[in-house]
């Protein structure tokens, strides 16, 4: 597939760098980067988005950076780290994508951010005549996040490198993600992610639903009713709503739906017309 | 009970925002708020006081921004999310105390912060000619933090919103908290939640004690003696004291006192002389 | 053992502040030093590095200062409370090392990283007629990050106090750690911590190894090839490899090494020519 190249890249930096990782909260990764990118600029300003990503979950890091990179100025660059494969031949990326900057592996987690916001540009990130003054000597091959994409996503946010700069233009792994089927009066979707609250994020939106309400939404031996707040039932009973990243979900209200319904990822569910 | 009013409100906005929430760290929902905040001005600054608060628990999320807030300048809007009832008709609270805003829902978490404060002003957020301009077109039922209360709290702390404008005044719902029950020679408790350590904090002042030490405070059949410093007794026995935001503490020294002692919230603490 | 005293200590405020501790993210415990800190001075900037340090853990938390601190711009104030004696007589100590500030108790939590990046002074934080302005009247026996870190650090930062006017110089207190033992064709360490990832990281150096690859790791009964990259064996397989910070680690890909191996903390490694 070809990469998209119509006009110049809308990326103008405006010094803002957020950080999405599966590094947690008790050891010193995330400082480490923070500490690379104010190194390199200590004007820029580094905001956390979430660093609680399962571990080297790629599905969910990237509905992570989905449900929240829209919201920001453009300008912005969202560094991403969730990284199983770091140190192997996966490529480094930096693209542009709706006036951000979206700088992470290329192992699927920035395809749906790139998708959502209309990718423009797109570029291998290599070690080169332009980069090369921002990089350490030495890569640590199991840390890219500090040694790597800190780095350049420093440079770019601070407008000392440009995104052409950072190495040739490629194309970028797709995520692979099961798609909605749709039946005759029916739709058939899955739970892709449990959110903190423990709510099952499906992959249905509601121009996949067969329909407006009502709706009648069942997961094996299980049937809910589709309501539009989880304040809409009572404690401890199960609804389906849309969620506010525009994906149906299940939910048990103040509880933990996974848990309380014995739901997994994968589980298949159907909408039909009530 | 009639909303304070004498003389003007104090705040003064000075650019600092702070986030209080239940939305935990593997999601993108604490990210798309501050997005929406930067969006609004980028000359705002965020800061994440916690994320971690236990899900829908608002007696924990008033304390956790109790235990904060006196301590951050003048001029700070504070936006506090834990919101179970979110999307029902549940008010949308701005409001001023002691010279700090605080945004959120009512449902009592902004309570105890307001009267700790001096509460001095107090409106309901309502989409009007002031606010309009500010908030998306389409405010997703369940997700008021990312399309209500941040742009709200945004607009507030960048001066483009005075706060009367956010909608009429109104009051504010107070936090059902149980209160200390003196005796003659005692006072009654309970324990209302357990911090990161496992500490159980009570709702006991020092001002609720009968006298100055030495006291004794029980727990069901547990006796405790009431020390200064976690560290006054040995590795693993059990001791009371005053923690540092005013509230008495049963806690185990570096262990989690409610696995170690088999306490619960809600359980009964008295305190008498020794 | 004396202190260095050679030369005028290479410190000098850019206005960052970083924030290690093990309060997590529940409370209000960050939020209040946050709020001392920009009480102080609103130009301050604050970054976490870490608030999931694991409780009273103080290796853990001397490694995660370690791993982050070297990163950042010279001139940044690090505030690390890992302070189970909080309280006690144990001292508060404010230090110079590579041209970084570090403040903490004295009980370890800082005698890593002082050493790695070359101490040049340390101080005793006294109230004294210096310090006193930034104190408050009242410190909780209980909370010196609130109290008495997060104003000494600020005034720091600010620039509006030297560091030696912070209190006496004194010496500090090593960590007690265990060294590796070298063998005729081997060397023996153990696993001092478990990461956010679960990767059981060891006490031994790339210097410490008996030669370059090939080598073996063993743990108890079971045998391990040293890899450069998680990414080198199976999903579920174990491996050992050099970690970012410089150590030897036991790694199950895509997993807990701890809970698939049964590892503890404290368990023995030896590495031998293979």
């Amino acid at each position: 597939m070809p990469v998209p190249s119509e006009g110049r890249p809308s990326f103008s930096p405006c010094g803002l760098v957020t950080l999405t990782t599966d590094f947690g909260t008790t050891d010193g990764y995330v400082g480490a980067m923070k500490g690379r990118i104010l190194a390199c600029s200590r004007k820029l300003r580094i905001e956390d988005i979430a660093h609680g990503v399962p571990a080297q979950n790629i599905v969910h890091g990237a509905a992570t950076i989905c449900a929240a990179a829209p919201y920001w100025p453009p300008g912005t660059v969202h560094i991403v780290v969730i990284d199983p494969g770091v140190g192997t031949e996966r490529r480094a990326l930096a693209a542009v994508a709706g006036g951000h900057c979206l700088i992470g592996p290329d192992n699927g987690v920035l395809a749906p951010v790139l998708e959502m916001l209309g990718a423009e540009a797109c570029h291998q990130i290599t070690r080169n005549r332009a980069t090369e003054s921002f990089l350490p000597d030495v890569t640590a091959p199991t840390f890219h996040g500090r040694d790597l994409f800190a780095p350049i996503g420093a440079a770019l946010a601070s407008g000392a490198l440009a995104l052409p700069e950072t190495g040739p233009s490629c194309d970028w792994l797709r995520l692979k993600q099961p798609r909605p089927v749709p039946g005759v009066d029916h739709v058939e979707g899955e739970i892709i992610l449990f959110d903190h609250f423990g709510n099952g994020v499906t992959n249905l939106r509601a121009e996949d639903l067969p329909g407006p309400s009502p709706l009648t939404v069942s997961c094996g031996a299980i049937s809910l009713a589709l309501h539009d707040t989880y304040a809409a039932v009572a404690p401890g009973k199960a609804l389906a709503l849309m969620g506010s990243s525009g994906f149906l979900e299940i939910a048990v209200r103040d509880k933990h739906a996974g848990e309380s319904l014995g739901l997994r990822i994968h589980d298949r569910i159907q909408v039909r017309k009530a």
